[in-house]
């Protein structure tokens, strides 16, 4: 028999790590005089209330290791229940929306996807945009996290590949595990904070900076305005796209350059290749744009460089008429947004991880073909790739492509458009936020999407960060047979 | 060094017979008195003349097995060097069309895709129209022969698979595979029989009845009318959707019935798994447009039918208004488009097959991550399905995707929006010729596109005929280094 108590001893802590960071916005309304502020005490009660009861009555089931199904049932846990408390405040306070749209927003600011039903955002209370920032950011930090340290034990997605590269501390070495949260959770603060007082040099309000900074770091793209960077351009969309940047490179490597090893971070295979495919992604964009338009070529450079990164790195903010493009761009913007950014970091997608091994793979069968004696194994920075790994990395691409088109379908059942239902699963899927397509246009958020729809888009955002498999292993029958 | 003498040798007899297939539609433009005639008998000179001139300066080359890189020479040569002499018609005759269009219309026939690029089919001469069909019939029956005979031996997209099944003939066990190259004659052209006395009977005309029966079992789609077979809704629909599918079913099953074997085909899980995708695609699809429309449930039951099972044959033919029922419909058709029908037929994309063996690896991966322990090996009807077979279909299945997402990247270089683009790679690259997007709206066919777009899609129509795999050996330099 599956024991729950450990599972919900966790979920109660968690809850009231969720009714502190409630906090914050509370105190934000408070000081300007917004009775906005209560929506917040109700809801951290509530949330720490809860949490609390859940964490003493388990408290004396809680151990120190999960086996396999119960952590996937955390995660399960985490994903679906957490929302239904981050959405309290969006439906006690102002924008007073409804249980779809609340949990939608939730969901969507927990697993870092940043796409918006709510359009007005600059008119609301400031508290309610540092929520949406804060659940970015808390969400980010949370699945960084889990992707250094967790996932590699996994084997999900290919992800044990990096078992063997010294953080093999499941259940087993914690201090170590503490230790590198430890060093993550200062890397992460430390780039909010240069990202932060970066924003607010080149002129954003004070909370345009903060949850600006937060949301890119943590790829999340929620931001406090309707118009995104629009209201920055220039100066707003250059050091926007490098912190984007910056929050999609794998944290392992910035907790080793601040042990010591500077080099770890360039010598990334994965980095390099990631840099590589932007900049191609840019340079053909920019071109083609620039010979099929009126419009100057800085412009058109920074606007791809701006959207392209924030495609590429999951972010979802957007900026001028780069979304009305249309032709080569969609294409490449669609094919760069489904790979994401690095393994390892808050970025969701394939990874360029992955995507590096599936080509591999494909240079080596093609190899077979031409000279079928001999067999090469994959390897990827000089090491080789074991045939799980690559097993699982298949599986993991194929349930990505698989889920994106029965998503697709079932969206399209809503009465949405084709384009729309497409592009708005493959947006939260991949954990973007970025918005293409006829119902987006009128917005640039995705309030015009009937309900169902947003419903399909919320269990969109949820698979993209379930590591895909553990909603699949969960709908098994056999899982629960032991 | 590479003896390019017997490629040559056997390029040569086949343009011999291109020349003789030539003389049927001149016999019957001369016989209606049309002047149309001596571009047929031109055309045959020039071809026949050509292909007699190299096949009797290499003869004394020929050899009687090819190694593998003149193998995919050979196939190459064909699918590139061929429809130049195909084309030569349809610029002497009279739609008198560019080189760009000519070649375009008949690589689109010889590939058995079926777009067309003719607007003004009913007007054509007659013998033009029974050329499209012959080169229909011609490509259908060559690629049948290829899936049965060659490409088990080719490690090609897994199908090694099949070797087993007692076709091991190439090169070695002649006479066998000449006893099931005529089988499968007599079988082709049973079936084409057949298909053209019911179209007759229903009320088609000598031609109509006689082209769209070669094009329904060669799963064409090439249609003398404009209209394709909205002149003949009804019956029409019903028994077209009849003879595409007894053309996308394996040939083998056939060879086996003649030969005494009747449940072979029955009793294939391949077959069976085909008829159930397209039951569930029609009900949905049927049931879905039924409850958002006015039609009445017969006339969206048959228009359904009609052209889902156009799709999935890759056939192409289409009827009513059900292209632009949009909604559900479109990523249906486009994911039923890109699996196909079944392996062993003229059908191309991924095949059920192919499909079957992913799910079925899917299957088995989620199992180890439940039970890590239990390796049980992937099964297709009953055997052990080895990991080359698996790897090679991988292969198969991310290079078609890849080559989906290139080519559709490069159309939209031409001007192309990215609906139109998407959807004319895909009806080309799987062999299907059924239109959708705003550039086939108009006229049905694809002669809107500008001409470099239809250099994109000769060249997705080939790679979609290449098993996708020669087209990457021939760019390997390896391949020419010994
Ligand atoms: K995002
Ligand atoms: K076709």
């Amino acid at each position: 028999m599956l024991d729950f108590r450990p599972i919900s001893y966790v979920f109660g802590r968690i809850l009231i790590v969720l009714a502190i960071l409630m906090v914050a916005p509370a105190i934000v309304d408070w000081s300007a005089g917004d009775s906005n502020a209560w929506a917040f005490v109700v809801s951290a009660l509530v949330t720490g209330g809860g949490g609390g009861l859940v964490a003493l009555a388990t408290v004396n089931r809680a151990v120190g290791a999960f086996d396999i199904r119960q952590a996937y049932l955390l995660t399960a846990a985490i994903w679906f229940g957490l929302p239904v408390f981050a959405a309290l405040p969006f439906m006690l306070g102002v924008p007073h929306l409804n249980f779809t749209e609340a949990y939608f927003e939730a969901v969507s600011g927990l697993t870092t996807t940043g796409a918006t039903v709510i359009y007005g955002l600059d008119e609301m209370p400031a508290g309610m945009n540092l929520w949406r920032g804060l659940l970015n950011g808390a969400g980010g930090l949370g699945i960084a996290f889990v992707a250094m340290i967790f996932l590699p034990v996994m084997r999900v997605g290919g992800m044990q590949f990096f078992r063997t590269e010294g953080f093999d501390t499941f259940g087993k070495a914690l201090p170590r595990a503490t230790d590198i949260a430890r060093d993550l959770l200062g890397v992460y603060v430390g780039l909010i904070l240069i990202a932060g007082v970066t924003f607010a040099a080149i002129g954003m309000t004070a909370l345009d900076a903060t949850v600006h900074a937060i949301a890119a770091i943590a790829t999340g793209g929620f931001s406090p305005r309707d118009a995104s960077f629009n209201p920055y351009s220039g100066a707003g969309e250059y050091f926007g796209a490098l912190f984007m940047l910056l929050g999609s490179l794998p944290y392992i490597r910035y907790v080793q350059l601040v042990r010591g090893t500077p080099r770890a971070l360039w010598r990334d295979g994965q980095v390099r290749a990631y840099l590589k495919i932007l900049a191609v992604a840019v340079g053909s964009v920019t071109l083609w744009r620039w010979l099929t338009s009126d419009m100057d070529l800085e412009t058109v450079f920074r606007e791809s460089l701006f959207n392209l990164t924030s495609i590429i790195s999951s972010t979802g903010f957007f900026s001028g008429s780069f979304s009305l493009w249309g032709g080569f761009m969609l294409p490449v913007a669609f094919v760069i947004g489904m790979m994401g950014a690095c393994s390892g970091s808050s970025a969701a997608g394939l990874s360029v991880f992955r995507v590096q091994l599936i080509w591999a793979a494909l240079v080596q069968q093609i190899r077979l073909i031409v000279m079928p004696g001999r067999v090469v194994p994959v390897k990827y920075d000089g090491r080789t790739v074991e045939p799980d790994v690559m097993d699982a990395l298949i599986l993991y691409v194929g349930g990505f492509i698989l889920t994106l088109g029965v998503l697709t379908v079932a969206m399209t059942l809503t009465g949405v458009d084709a384009m729309s239902s497409l592009f708005a699963v493959w947006t939260c899927l991949g954990n973007i936020g970025y918005g293409f397509g006829p119902l987006v246009e009128r917005t640039g958020t995705f309030v015009d999407f009937p309900d169902i729809a947003k419903w399909v888009m919320t269990l969109a955002m949820i698979s993209g960060r379930l590591g895909l498999l553990a909603i699949f292993v969960l709908v098994l029958p056999r899982f629960w047979q032991r």
